[in-house]
């Protein structure tokens, strides 16, 4: 336990700071449809070899007479979400949530004036709540996520997303989302790929946040979870973690959800590289990618050293087992949707 | 805790005791199908109210001007396994399984002959194993359900489905499924239900036993767990229970894992009572139904006093909501595919 609780606080650490794609699918013998267009393919993504190895990659999966075939039940797809599919800078847009809420119940908790957790947390003072380290991230977390029903937890994360702003983007935070992620999302399920999210982000978070941004249904998207209990009909969370999705848990996660070692993976950080592993682990072909931030000038640029998003030994691993890394300033002609 | 391992030892105590529909789908707007042919839907089961509740609930909603129409992503449908699309007397066949590896193992285990419960389990004596109570059903579980790769534990299940028959029937374990369970499935199915499997039984052992035995795949599979680990890419199973996927259980599951309240829930015991208690506390109309063994003759009959597939308060409670109950002797044409 104390690892994961160790992780939490690195995941949430510091500081230092939908588009849908215009490709017809046609019918093919054994329920394999397979996408004619490639041209026009992924048309967010400068041509080159990244681009290249993807389309390549995922047209050999779906040729029925190619070794590498994979049968349409076999088709699973896993993506990171914080900093693979919409951004993670300056802080993970579930602890923004979090701090807003706090912000937004503090009227009726005059009491928290006592607590300097959650009195930093209404301050929208990050390093405040820190200051009590691991105990005062989750005090956070589970004033804010817990002690309501599941129903309740929706309507809250829904009415913040339909409204909440990036604080340097100015967007909606939903729409901080990679355009050329949502494309790949689309071009795989055209080619009936089932698209996952598997993260270290709360479940029931991402499930409200989330719906209808990726095209990714709520059954497929996985994450960390509190306990809940059953009681009067209601599902009611309760303030303990039940599982951090990240590092190990990822592929223990996709093991007891999916039940299949997937075919593609992508993530961008250490706490996806366990997912890469137990893709790499099964028989055939696999494709192992990573999104490594490069583009200091459009997104941000950050690596080994980033408290967010640190990406060193996945880096060392990607490099040495030629697994695929997009390169996000050279690789990507837009970046998000609104660009 | 206690109440979970009480409910394993009732779970497994003791011992009083793919047909495919031939109907077709047409598109409508709106990816719905609707099936046209109503007349020639579920043929095994007998004309009568059963029969026309259950497509009558189903035809109002895939009916996109019915006030009961529910949007494809929504139709989510989820079944019990032991007692509601497979038989579960005279025993668990999970337990089966157990017993029948002890056996196979016992010849490389001599110290096994100094411990009375995995001796008794070698001589397939259930009530020795259960002279130690829990702890002795526990010790079989961990003994032949733990310590090796999820790999190695889907080989060998799938080994012992393929082979092994059922006491009674002298049919193979998977072909004791019940053919009208089958046809719902997949008339549901045909009407763009996502169908799932919600049962006590371990995951990994429905999954390797029963492919392809209903047409739902691996990620529709939800079950008990033990807890793994992820070490050198591969998925080992600890001998540590992680989940019990029974009674207040499977609603907490079914919202973790699909993130939707079901349309359609079908259960056999007070196991299942959550689950519909669930099922109905979603807006809209609901189907919850409980197949009632009373077949003494072609299958089993047992209820309120049954130690396995208890059925008492969710009889109660189903009777006074004007639940769906499936007579078994009186609405089912055939039990067996085999039959």
């Amino acid at each position: 336990m104390s690892r994961k609780i160790n992780f939490t606080i690195v995941l949430f650490a510091l500081l230092h700071s939908c588009v849908s794609s215009d490709k017809k699918s046609e019918s093919e013998e054994d329920q394999v449809s397979k996408n004619t267009n490639v041209e026009s393919a992924l048309p967010s993504w400068n041509d080159g070899v990244t681009r290249e190895r993807i389309i390549k990659f995922v047209e050999q999966s779906i040729d029925s007479i190619n070794p590498s075939f994979v049968a349409v039940e076999d088709r699973i797809a896993v993506f990171d979400n914080d900093g693979t599919l919409w951004a993670e800078q300056p802080y993970y847009f579930q602890l923004a949530y979090a701090i807003d809420k706090v912000k937004k119940l503090k009227p009726d908790h005059p009491e928290w004036d006592q607590d300097p957790v959650l009195s930093a947390a209404a301050q929208g003072d990050i390093k405040g709540i820190l200051r009590e380290g691991e105990k005062g991230l989750i005090k956070v977390i589970m004033t804010t996520h817990a002690g309501m029903t599941e129903a309740e937890f929706e309507s809250s994360v829904t009415a913040w997303a339909d409204t909440a702003k990036h604080p340097v983007t100015g967007k909606l935070y939903v729409e901080n989302i990679y355009k050329p992620m949502v494309e790949l999302l689309d071009y795989l399920r055209l080619n009936n790929y089932k698209t996952y999210i598997v993260s270290g982000g709360g479940v029931s978070f991402m499930r409200a946040a989330l719906k209808e941004v990726y095209g990714i249904p709520a059954e497929q998207i996985i994450g960390s979870t509190i306990k809940r209990e059953f009681v009067d009909g209601k599902i009611i969370r309760l303030p303990e973690i039940e599982f951090i999705d990240d590092q190990e848990g990822k592929p223990i996660n996709i093991e007891r959800i999916i039940g299949k070692i997937p075919i593609i993976a992508f993530g961008n950080s250490d706490g996806d590289l366990a997912m890469l592993q137990y893709t790499e682990s099964g028989s055939g072909n696999r494709l192992m990618a990573y999104i490594h931030h490069t583009d200091s000038l459009r997104e941000y640029a950050y690596d080994r050293d980033s408290h967010i998003g640190k990406f060193d030994k996945g880096l060392d691993e990607a490099i040495s087992k030629d697994w695929l890394i997009v390169d996000m300033e050279s690789d990507w002609k837009t970046i998000y949707p609104y660009d």
